[in-house]
């Protein structure tokens, strides 16, 4: 089955991404409005004047109170929308109220004949603390989950819960249980009574802990988290979808969604936004209003609100700059500040995802020298030797590496003058130890500036071959030739079924599909060897998905081919050869 | 001449108040949009519904290209606006083109004469950096400020703008020859160029040396400050009025303005906001608009966004959280990153002006014991002894302190058990002690609990009378008979004008422009004295603004007196009247 999830956009962990189902594309991260058939305070048919391209609706409730109708016309004519539908299956119900009358098959079944777009098995979510009972019903979702293959079909999405509550032994074993069944959304469903009361340091960990187990092609949704002031963290982890019932919950009840938080209708003098709604009123008119145009003019702010920040995320996922975002959204309240300051000590996790190199690096803390960035930066050049020059909070740098990353793009306020080799040589050289590990280039090389900019463009041998290409904005480096020199030291690698050697040689981007095994620590953005199954080198191209999503995904490109290994003959020498079978972690498909 | 200028919430420096003018209030913080005549993206009339009550145009251009219309028909109808209508002299062509062919005289008498409610005389900014050239005509403007006194009237509000470039020292002397002269608003006027290049940081230390100096019933309006990401740093700092050409002249480089930065219309994929422009197009379609359309909608959103956060500012003034405000804005950019650590090691200003309690204490930085209000209490505490509880990032805190600002309102995710003391009685003889250095209490007293929360509401004598009543939500202790024995320390007073002390003795509230002297370190909410010219005890009560605001205001509320002497005979000792001739602050009214 090739993947229904496709990545377009990454920083730290988060993805945008689009989810094909039977009614659209859903771009994610988004989250789906909950609509309660019972009771629509706004009509499904406008949600999408707020953002929503799609809804969550209750089968169950389908099931008690509309049966035959919707049997009759499916749930999209029922609801009056024609996006993707999403349907949970009560087992928020069983968890308020005990029990439900429908088993496992029956719901399934009925969200079959309904037509929903993403259905959800019976799972068994616990709230409980006991860690017996937790364990008895994540075995039963395992269980539940096992014998629904048989119901489920390819004919829409289904969502295989994960379970554990708080404890992480029992939340990873359901990960790992889930991960190997026919499934193509996760949703994260025990947490719910966590988020609401702002535990979300907690989450966080628990968040990591299912993400590193659950396949990279396959959406996670975070289950029950409808509150915009922890979206920026989740989506920095990796969550890709939310429901939210909060934007008509908490209208009811007079409650002003922020990204900051919420706030009481009684207490708001200004109202803290430009949504349409806010800027056509007052909040002394808000709260003259009659009870029931108040909680629609609420739900309506909720949701813009709600879809504002969901963009803002989004965008700042483009810019590389959603670190920025949780920093500045975690200034709003201790526990979203604790929230960052666990992300902060598991960067490790973020750091396998976050793409290789960024617009900015900006001066923002106290701790920048202690950003993936800068110690990623730091571990590259404590093997260069030269003349120096002084950066800010970054240190002592090598002068031939100003014009790289992370160094050309840092913004501070503290006064420094970066200083640049002028031999372009040594420059060039440096370069390559700063990105590689290893001067790449042969004794005898020419290096060619842009007339313009007068910055260094390519290398080249002595019979002019390409050696390498460097990007104007931070010198990154491509190795063309040189991928030869790479391919002899230890240089991150994927490796592709020898089958489909042909068409990398002569030129072909690597898919994902094809990749049989692939190092550690590959990012988007990040320049790679690629070999056959012998480590016969290929070619070496920039990467387009982290280790984890090559060994994940089954569909896309994961290596951007820029040079093909025109010899393609090159044997390896026993040596690399040994070296090589030490690169770690086979790919492997759990369905 | 009473102050046009009055205050109606506050927190850190700023403060939320009400400027009147001739065409109605304007409430401040706000943002003058800049009208140019000649330009007219979004009509005058149209302002209203993006926020502006009030616009800026300028009078220059008016004297030059619409001299006979308007003033025939005064700048209300000729630009069709009947709100508030500030102009500027043209003092910033003068600093674009170096002279301009009318004289101060003039321009003063023209904008007189075109009905405007906010005029400005024609001062000289300077971009310069030269020092002897900005002194020049720091020593200019000074000299055209008095030859303004002449020509300016109290038909309507005259602006004096305070010069002098980078340079603290011409900017306190600025400062403090137009703080002498007849203006209603003072606006700070060469620092455009600064701005424009992010140098904020250096803003802050600017504005707090003028406010120090300017009268703070005076509202101050920092002239080109027109990006939202500045505005809750410069009103933290009690900037009260902005002005903005930004909105229109980004939106014709395709620029879009955000609350943490300026996005290029080419670079985003998806609108951070939830505006009704945002809301209601894509960023593909934007730019696919014709050039017109799209300036108009990129205006329409940069309007939209800009008074957004003015709304966002005054709400958090509202609740007391402004400064997790300038937290949050501060993680946008290293330049506001670098203001908010300067306005941190200048928080003594900002001491000076900050609401005695607030509604919460957050936990949200590695230095939460290094604020003003940690500080605060902590030094309260030093010499309290007793059973400890402790607090994290506080440390050890008197358990009989546990219901007082800020303990019982500090919000941490570390764990910790707060501990109260159950002997009433020792409890509210330290609370006492808290607040006002010495336990203010007799030998026998009784205490009053409410009967539902089993706080502690009032102390009594053996006689029944009270001596001090005590905030539930903060324990803040207001003392009333106990206002005798507190009168022989030094605790804070407020010293009026003896001929008033009948009324103040009936329990009337102290008027500012009743106060004679008055005590440092005063602020808004603070428990105060209030005393005659002979130091004799006439009433005690709640601060309703600080000690320079008591000072240089001539209107309004200085204390709200909630006890007062009913012997209003008692004599003091030699030895507190030679204390009290050490208190400082002469009240000096410049006008």
């Amino acid at each position: 089955m090739a993947s229904v999830f496709q990545i377009k956009h990454r920083d730290l962990a988060a993805r945008i991404g689009t989810i094909k189902t039977n009614h659209g594309k859903i771009e994610t991260p988004t989250l789906f409005p909950v609509v309660n058939p019972n009771i629509q305070t706004i009509k499904p048919k406008n949600l999408q004047k707020y953002g929503a391209q799609q809804l969550i609706t209750n089968s169950y409730i389908l099931y008690k109170n509309y049966r035959d109708e919707v049997l009759k016309k499916g749930v999209h004519k029922l609801l009056g929308f024609d996006g993707p539908i999403m349907t949970d299956s009560g087992a928020f119900q069983l968890m308020g109220y005990g029990d439900i009358d429908v088993s496992n098959k029956e719901i399934i079944e009925f969200q079959d004949s309904i037509d929903v777009d993403i259905g959800v098995i019976l799972d068994i979510p616990t709230a409980e603390e006991d860690y017996d009972k937790v364990r008895q019903n994540v075995a039963l979702t395992t269980e539940r989950a096992k014998e629904a293959q048989q119901y489920i079909n390819d004919k829409r999405l289904w969502c295989g819960p994960v379970q554990g509550s708080i404890y992480t032994d029992l939340l990873k074993e359901s990960a790992a249980e889930m991960s190997k069944l026919n499934f193509d959304i996760h949703p994260l469903g025990s947490v719910v009574p966590y988020l609401m009361r702002y535990k979300y340091k907690e989450h966080v960990n628990l968040i990591i802990e299912a993400k590193r187990i659950l396949p990279a092609d396959r959406p996670v949704h975070l289950f029950g988290a409808g509150h915009p002031m922890f979206f920026a963290f989740a989506v920095g982890l990796g969550i890709d979808l939310f429901d939210s019932a909060a934007y008509a919950l908490f209208a009811k009840q007079d409650r002003y969604i922020t990204v900051q938080g919420t706030l009481k209708i009684h207490d708001i003098e200004y109202l803290p936004c430009s949504c349409p709604v806010c800027v056509s009123t007052t909040a002394k008119e808000l709260r003259q209003l009659p009870d029931k145009e108040r909680e629609l003019a609420l739900s309506e702010h909720n949701l813009y609100v709600t879809f504002g920040e969901i963009n803002a995320i989004k965008q700042a996922i483009v810019d590389g700059t959603l670190w920025e975002l949780i920093e500045q959204r975690a200034k709003a309240h201790p526990s979203l500040y604790a929230a960052k300051n666990t992300m902060e000590r598991r960067m490790d996790y973020m750091d396998d995802y976050d793409p290789y190199t960024k617009r900015h690096f900006f001066d923002l803390s106290r701790s920048t020298q202690y950003t993936p960035q800068a110690k990623r930066a730091k571990a590259r050049i404590e093997s260069i030797k030269g003349v120096m020059t002084f950066i800010p909070k970054l240190g002592e740098v090598p002068r031939t590496l100003a014009n790289c990353f992370p160094f050309q793009q840092f913004v501070t306020t503290e006064d420094f003058k970066l200083e640049r080799e002028r031999d372009k040589e040594k420059m060039i050289r440096d370069v390559s130890r700063y990105w590689f590990g290893i001067d790449v280039f042969p004794k005898k090389i020419s290096i060619i500036l842009s007339p313009k900019t007068k910055k260094i463009r390519e290398v080249r041998d002595e019979n002019n071959a390409l050696l390498a290409t460097v990007r104007a904005t931070d010198y990154l480096m491509l190795p063309h030739a040189a991928s030869i020199e790479l391919h002899k030291t230890k240089y991150p690698r994927v490796m592709i079924d020898t089958e489909v050697s042909e068409f990398i040689l002569e030129g072909k981007s690597v898919f994902a599909k094809h990749v049989k095994k692939v190092d550690d620590k590959i990012v988007y953005g990040m320049p790679v060897l690629v070999v056959d199954e012998n480590n016969r080198l290929l070619a070496s191209g920039e990467a387009k998905m982290s280790s984890k999503e090559m060994r994940d995904f089954d569909s896309g490109v994961a290596v951007d081919t820029r040079w093909a290994n025109p010899s393609g003959e090159n044997r390896e020498t026993s040596k690399t050869a040994q070296r090589s079978s030490q690169t770690s972690g086979y790919k492997q498909r759990v369905n």
